[in-house]
């Protein structure tokens, strides 16, 4: 992640409130690209200079223009570099130079069009590490900063001079449609503030422009469209640096299917990775995923209002039922709980209620209370302070006019009364409601269109209150065990399965007992040590995939089904695959009395190695129910895992069956975790299906494994 | 659902277009329930006549007051109640004998507020029978039509005189906030045609309303807002009736939660049964489920530019890759398939297209190609004529100015050449592309904020297009056959598993070999007959739950284990449920050759008899993969169910298996749904858990069974 300027973070304020701007390739055409920053760095409020470079004009845009980058005659900090792509190396480098320590690289034509574009990226870089120049691009469209009213861009925002300054910061890979997302958040309500276009990310990355924001006091909330990151770890460390410092940051990640996949690949040929790892880092991280435009907008708005819930106990009242039962459903959906009030609340609440309202949570009051505010303040207030809820939702839906005023106006007096996060679903036509509009705004009340998109408002801001109270008690990456294995040392390759468990072993992960036989005939006397029921289960480096080869038996009961099993593993396999070598027949003892889980790592590209945990067997792919995490992490995190599954109860009693030795299953996800990440060089994938967690006390037994080493 | 009035449908052009309307109970003070109607019917442009009925009045907003219902002077087909709940019954009496054909009763403080609210609504109801008039309501806003201006209601709706009228139907259970998303909706571009408050739905139901949509010509799409329904196929029927008419039925169903159910029940007493269920139904019936305003608002102007695509096959044109991968995204994730273009339009379009474009769909043309509308188009029309894609959806966001103006000639100049489907998603800013704006409207092109926003309403189009097909092939309940059994006369309550395995077998089910013997020295002996492993059984109608009673042991390999297990499961019944009257213990051969499914029919309280499919072992409940539908149907519809399984793969030869027996499965679901049909006066209960499927040709075989009756 080391950019071409070498260590430490950039001097972020040098690009964002820059003494001087220099737009090479300056064009006289205002509309082309080389022309837009020129335009809107003159004409839309930035107050520092800015120095059009063209080697055949005087003047473009009222601006005096110069005849090459020597020529700039005062400070300037940052080149927005409108060349073609083959002349942007030298322009880099004058720009160098000249001591301008930003270079925001517009030209398109580098690692995104093939080979040749490819060298001039490495070119670029190069010039760039040579001159202490950082960079921003190539193939981007620029960025804006509204706090000084700079706009270094080309495109759909420089059409709005009148972007509303706010206190969100930005970074999107994609230039085009990231804009227009800004554009269409910003028509939403959002107020932005720093906003970077970061293309191909030669140099500067979305982690590393997200670290910037989280060290600016005045980006208050962060905002990321991705397709994918290169280094996942970078940026999980600056979201987990965005919590820290309270501020959520929301994700837009695309590229999660195939589809996606390949259209994005085709495009900026950056990596994707599997989205469940994805999923799996931003749970981690504290990272808020978002999928939306009007999202978004929502979601930013609650957070901004700057309250916090304490749980996940949610509270409604409303003025019809109808909307009431939408969000309760929402809520319990998104994992919110409608609490109970307490009885003293419910019954001051049933004494002022009509007899068709409702004093049970959600509070129904009914339109009949918009006759007397008094009694409408006071409820809000009760079941706002009640003890039993975190925050609250008020739903009035259309209401307008003096009417809807007098109840924002009491909904901010009992606001202000507590500290808990009160939200509105509301949307009255504003012409018909100006005055309402302002009492909520001027309060800090926020509000969203329906009782839906209120909800999950509300579980955002229970979300973020989690990960705030996580970050601060635990580090992001646990590391402390390095577990050693003689292995480790077999061979580059798939480990066979004998192999795989003997790893296992040295990393405290114990596998069922068992001999490696030649044939069927020796069977009988080789295993007479070992309890039936057995499993024969053929053994050789070049069949990962033993069950499709017809390589595995189970059960067998007694000597005699052995044998039978043990010729038959060998015959199947030969007939699968002649040209296999083959180790032997492995026979397990087989357990009886363990749930089958499946424990895994893999490398993943952009995070590295990652564990996964899961329900076991042979319906485990099937049925999707596995969860992932980033190695290296403590036992909390694994718990967290296991809590994410399905098939978790299994665990923990389900139907009478003995409470399984959850600590140890924890103890070897964790111990796993570690030793993945302390061998990250050396370990490609590892996968033991099943893992049996047998009862209490009785620990965890590996039945298969395979590892494949670098 | 036969309503008082009796036979047959209520002649809605009477509602709808009557020749006159009183409002009993009218109000001066023309804010208040009474007043509203009175105001909005005299100044909205409703042409028929209008009567205000209140004694104490001679005129009220400009209108003659009639100080009797008997004193009425002109034709009048509908009442407007709104005097109090006890007063309704009389006033409703008066109307029909002065010959009104409906009564819309917006008063409250009926069934929702109680025993005696509950015995006016049946007095409400005995009175409109006796005099065949047709009751909305009670407690509900009142309806309006737009096609003739006539708003009979008050609240939220009235504050909009200008409502757009268009050809959307709608009728909601909620008042207060099922008006405020048609409020909602209509500000969010939606025109509303009919728009009902069906209240506590004493005497007319949503179902009986959308059958009056969909017999409507001027009803194009309707729209349904329920907290649940009474009568559950007649809701599915309604539905399937919509779907045959070519008009979708958009359902937003709410109280799908433990909450929110209680939240419902609390405000109308309506059943909402439960949701996995209605799911189900609207599945079966061709209903179109929505979530929130704005997705109302998207897939209605989807829908209403009139063309359907022939199969899932999507294709994106997009200006940013950004967009384009965004949009494969979710296409994806839908269900849609981004399918290859044909290699000829390829071809051509990589020779129109810059280097940084891709032209593989999804097709990125970048923002160059705006430099070149001619090209534009052509490249549209192109993908647009791929003899591969069924739609087509173009991407580009906040396009502008004339740039977009032409950009939408194009596209609807190619549209023109085809009748599949064409949407945009694209949002500038209305002043900046008023004639953009305009050239998409005219042509029918509908337009979408977001690709998230595109490709769920092309998902919806394509899931029409399926439902039309799928109705016109097929009657929704396919009702054949009625299998009688003499098990079915046993007694009512829950049936032994060796009864409930007799029923199964006489509806052509068969089950394991077993046998019931009563203590364990003569198991041996007894089961000689018997192929081991066998499983022991506790078989006791007053212990359901035989597992969590320690009841159930399996895999008993040879005689000694077997007398081991039945001795220990009577042990362990005894010390469960000392009380338990014991019919012995069941020992079954096991079979070990089959996918474990569960079969289930459940009364539900909505829809009646319906069928649960899902993965079998004790695990089923845990994983949730089960999927529903409502007796009696085919054996299409058994295998569409087999479809949405995840775990569906087992049966068709997962990993090495044999080939499950599929059509053995269909044929014993269809069977079933078919008896529970014809039973369902005595059958309240049925689970078959596990149920084998064996491999092709050795059919399914029932392994444990529970049967409830009335």
């Amino acid at each position: 992640m080391s950019g071409p300027a070498g260590a430490g973070a950039p001097d972020w304020e040098l690009l964002f409130r820059p003494r001087g701007i220099a737009v090479i390739g300056a064009s006289a055409d205002l509309g082309r690209i080389g022309g837009q920053p020129v335009k809107y760095l003159s004409a839309y409020g930035y107050p520092g200079r800015v120095y059009p470079v063209n080697p055949n004009r005087d003047e473009i845009g009222g601006l005096r223009c110069y005849r090459s980058i020597e020529a700039i005659d005062g400070p300037c900090d940052v080149a927005i570099i409108a060349v073609n792509a083959k002349a942007a190396v030298g322009a880099l480098r004058e720009c160098g130079r000249k001591g301008m320590r930003f270079a925001v690289v517009l030209s398109s034509g580098f690692r995104e069009s093939g080979a040749e574009g490819e060298a001039l990226e490495r070119a670029l870089l190069a010039a760039a590490a040579e001159h202490g120049v950082r960079v921003i691009g190539p193939n981007c469209q620029g960025y804006l900063n509204l706090e000084n009213r700079l706009y270094a861009t080309f495109g759909v925002l420089g059409l709005e001079p009148q972007l509303r300054q706010g206190s969100v910061s930005t970074v999107s890979q994609s230039g085009g449609f990231g804009f227009s997302v800004v554009m269409l958040a910003e028509a939403a309500g959002v107020g932005f503030r720093r906003i970077v276009s970061s293309g191909n990310e030669a140099d500067l990355t979305a982690p590393e422009l997200l670290e910037g924001y989280v060290d600016d006091p005045g980006t208050r909330v962060l905002l990321a469209y991705v397709e994918g990151v290169r280094d996942g770890r970078a940026l999980m460390r600056a979201a987990d640096r965005a919590v820290r410092a309270g501020k959520p940051l929301f994700m837009w990640k695309t590229g999660n299917s195939p589809a996606g996949r390949q259209a994005s690949l085709s495009h900026t040929a950056n990596l994707t990775g599997d989205h469940a790892v994805y999923r799996a880092a931003f749970r981690q991280a504290g990272i808020l995923e978002v999928h939306d435009i009007d999202e978004i907008a929502d979601k930013t708005r609650a957070v901004l209002a700057g309250r916090l819930p304490r749980g996940r106990r949610v509270a409604a009242l409303g003025s019809s039922a109808g909307s009431c039962i939408l969000f309760a459903d929402r809520c319990t959906e998104l994992g919110l709980e409608m609490a109970p009030l307490a009885p003293e609340t419910e019954a001051a609440l049933a004494k002022m209620l009509p007899a068709f309202g409702s004093p049970r949570n959600p509070v129904d009051v009914t339109a009949d209370i918009f006759n007397d505010f008094g009694a409408f303040e006071r409820a809000v207030d009760l079941v706002l302070r009640d003890p039993n809820i975190d925050q609250l939702g008020v739903l009035y839906a259309g209401l307008s006019g003096e009417v809807a005023h007098r109840c924002n106006q009491a909904v901010a007096a009992a606001a202000r009364r507590t500290d808990k996060p009160v939200m509105l679903a509301w949307a009255a036509r504003r012409h018909r409601a100006e005055a309402a509009y302002a009492a909520a705004d001027d309060a800090g009340i926020p509000y969203f269109s329906s009782p839906v998109r209120l909800a999950n408002a509300a579980a955002t801001l229970a979300r973020f209150a989690e990960q705030r109270e996580r970050a601060a008690r635990r580090t992001l990456f646990a590391e402390t065990l390095r577990p050693e294995s003689a292995a480790l040392a077999v061979r580059p390759g798939a480990l066979s399965e004998s192999e795989s468990k003997r790893l296992l072993a040295d990393w405290g992960i114990p596998s069922s007992r068992d001999l490696i036989i030649q044939s069927g005939e020796e069977a009988a006397a080789a295993c007479a040590g070992l309890r039936f029921p057995l499993a024969a289960k053929i053994l050789s480096a070049d069949i990962p995939h033993k069950t499709e080869a017809g390589g595995v038996v189970l059960g067998a009961r007694d000597p005699k089904e052995l044998q039978g099993a043990v010729a038959a593993v060998l015959r199947n396999a030969k007939a699968h695959a002649p040209q296999a070598r083959i180790e032997g027949v492995l026979v397990s003892e087989m357990i009886t009395d363990g749930v089958e889980m499946l424990l895994g790592v893999v490398a993943d590209p952009a995070f590295g190695p990652t564990l996964a945990l899961g329900m076991g067997g042979v319906q485990a792919e099937l049925l999707r129910d596995v969860t992932h995490r980033i190695a290296p992490f403590d036992e909390e995190t694994a718990r967290d895992m296991l809590a994410e599954l399905r098939c978790a109860p299994l665990l923990f009693g389900y139907r009478g069956r003995a409470n399984a030795d959850v600590d140890a299953l924890v103890a070897a996800l964790t111990r796993l975790s570690q030793a993945a990440w302390a061998h990250r060089d050396r370990l490609l994938e590892l996968d033991v299906n099943p893992l049996f967690v047998r009862p209490r006390g009785l620990g965890v037994v590996a039945a298969d494994a395979l590892v494949r080493l670098a």
